[in-house]
């Protein structure tokens, strides 16, 4: 039985945050979270997604809303254990694991403060293989998952279930009511059989994310660059490709709150100056990472901003002018990227004309 | 056992409209919807307040949106039973009666056609004793019952319960849902047994409304004046005093749709050209009628407005420009006039500053 350990935690931090593309909450928070109900309760298992018992009964659990409302809201603690009770109570069943709904520095978070609260395990894969704005983006949709029955909850004990005939009316009534309750909300959802869960999950993205903060943690130790380290650490894994899209410093940050996400631009201007700026469209996750009118990486493949000097990813609500920081593109695994999965989390999913072009080496 | 005749649906529209002030629905449609499913399911029994056994399980329904909406997009028919199903698999027992949680053309209505659905009694009486905006202003309410769980459906099958901890922040998320569902739902809320029932409805509402339809309708086929009449019967009920406040021509209809509302201003010319213009304010229903800086009436009392002609109550979605109508002022029983009703619903809940002062003879 594997358990997380706290320096799993210090690392997981670091790269769910970078799986998060900006997006999934700031991974700080998420570990605070994690740590402290991890003090309270006991350790966690993460549990490997093949391991799973066919009857077991899986949940997906995370936060809903934009990632700059959740800097200024701290969250109570115990909004994810209620909204877990709400789905309990209202499937008549009790749950055996849980899941993150998506990969990010507060939503790979979640679910640990939540499995250790409920003394279950938590499995090792997660919905998105990444964040999404989404609720519907989801590889559990994609495979034919319905999120019904959908627990939320918030900090004042407010529950609200949605039992909707589709994916993305479940979106549009969870977003809603997110918005009402105050811009974040507490999510348990996709409930599905283990059978059912080890055919749609992304796998593997918690063990990922650990490796992926390990490598930052251990070039920055060794003053090895971390860059190149990530890259030929994501080579040994099932997302693969993963380059270095452009290094410069930030020019300009366009961020709006707009239907309970938040959208934007973001210009890098590189520090070679021969070279055009790069811009980033945002919708809580970076999307489109452009230069001179060409992709340079497009969703659902990975754009990660991190800083340059720390090698920490940056998330949405924290990109400042005149950051400076390495833009790195990552490949996403052929689960995200099969035609059924375009349909839901490509690009014209967000308005964006440009075809999906998976990211070359 | 008293069964509602469709003579009794004829006049109840009309009635209920009349109470309604200006909101709870279109009564055409209301009775349409009623008239169908009685047909369908066969006659619906009009059970007395008083005649509830304590141990009834009692629920309240409506529809919840902005009446301009309701005569743009009619429902399917079957919302409210979708409603009732996912309210009783949630609290996991069986409903006995359905109480109108509002009086109105429609809200009096859709009870009647989904006891006929589901082969229940409706109860003579409501939770507001008129129309009002908001789900927390409810007479159950105010005497201590909690919405929870209020569940919510739309036309396309999409169910939403929502575990409140508060009335304000049961409307607060239901009405955020029924804008997501298209400015209207179907909802089923304030669940309670019979013994409380009896302490926090408003009695006798429907029944009232039968003859307030029917006092209006054999004044018309006696060419006797609807107003005078009308007058006459309040005085032998619970409602007691109601007064003619103005008769002219509507000059100017201010109205829009704000937050799920139909809010404005409606400003009616007396034909006696001495008088003052009376201003009607809105929210969903009429709230205070003023004429030349002193309140005419003010809520919770009811400000109804009748077409000259016809007697007919004119809903808020209804009225236009030139339109020549009666003001009726209707004092509300002592239930809605208590220190905790006025608290939940008294002028100042809705922003109005001249404090309750109960309609005169």
């Amino acid at each position: 039985m594997a358990l997380i350990s706290p320096e799993d935690l210090d690392d997981l931090a670091v790269g769910a945050a970078l799986l998060g593309t900006g997006g999934g909450g700031d991974p700080y928070i998420g570990k605070l979270m994690a740590q402290e109900a991890i003090r309270e309760h006991g350790p966690v298992e993460l549990l490997d997604l093949y391991a799973l018992a066919g009857s077991m009964h899986v949940v997906a659990a995370g936060m809903m809303g934009a990632p700059t409302v959740m800097v200024e809201k701290l969250p109570r603690g115990d909004e994810a254990a209620l909204a877990l009770r709400a789905y309990e109570a209202h499937a008549n069943r009790q749950v055996d694991a849980i899941i993150p709904f998506e990969a990010g520095g507060l939503n790979s978070m979640i679910p640990i403060a939540l499995a250790a609260q409920r003394r279950l395990p938590v499995i090792d894969g997660d919905g998105m293989g990444r964040a999404f704005p989404k609720l519907e983006m989801e590889t559990f949709a994609v495979y034919g998952v319905n999120p019904a029955p959908l627990a939320m909850a918030d900090e004042h004990g407010n529950c609200v279930i949605i039992e909707a005939i589709t994916p993305a009316s479940a979106e549009n009534l969870a977003r809603a009511v997110t918005v009402r309750m105050g811009g974040q909300s507490q999510m348990v959802t996709y409930g599905m059989d283990g059978t059912t869960a080890r055919r749609v999950a992304v796998p593997g993205t918690m063990s990922l994310s650990i490796g992926l903060g390990r490598t930052i943690r251990r070039a920055r130790e060794a003053r090895l660059d971390p860059i190149a380290e990530l890259i030929a650490f994501f080579a040994g894994t099932h997302y693969e490709v993963a380059r270095l899209l452009a290094s410069g410093k930030i020019a300009d940050v366009e961020r709006r709150e707009q239907g309970g996400w938040s959208v934007g631009i973001v210009k890098v201007e590189p520090f070679d100056r021969t070279q055009k700026p790069v811009t980033i469209q945002i919708q809580n996750e970076n999307l489109l990472a452009e230069q001179g009118g060409s992709v340079l990486a497009i969703v659902p493949d990975l754009i990660v901003v991190l800083d340059v000097d720390t090698a920490q990813p940056i998330t949405t609500e924290r990109l400042r002018y005149g950051q400076r920081v390495n833009v790195l593109g990552v490949r996403v695994p052929q689960i995200m990227r099969t035609p059924e999965a375009l349909a839901v989390f490509g690009p014209a999913a967000f308005g964006i004309t440009q075809p999906y072009v998976p990211l070359q080496p």
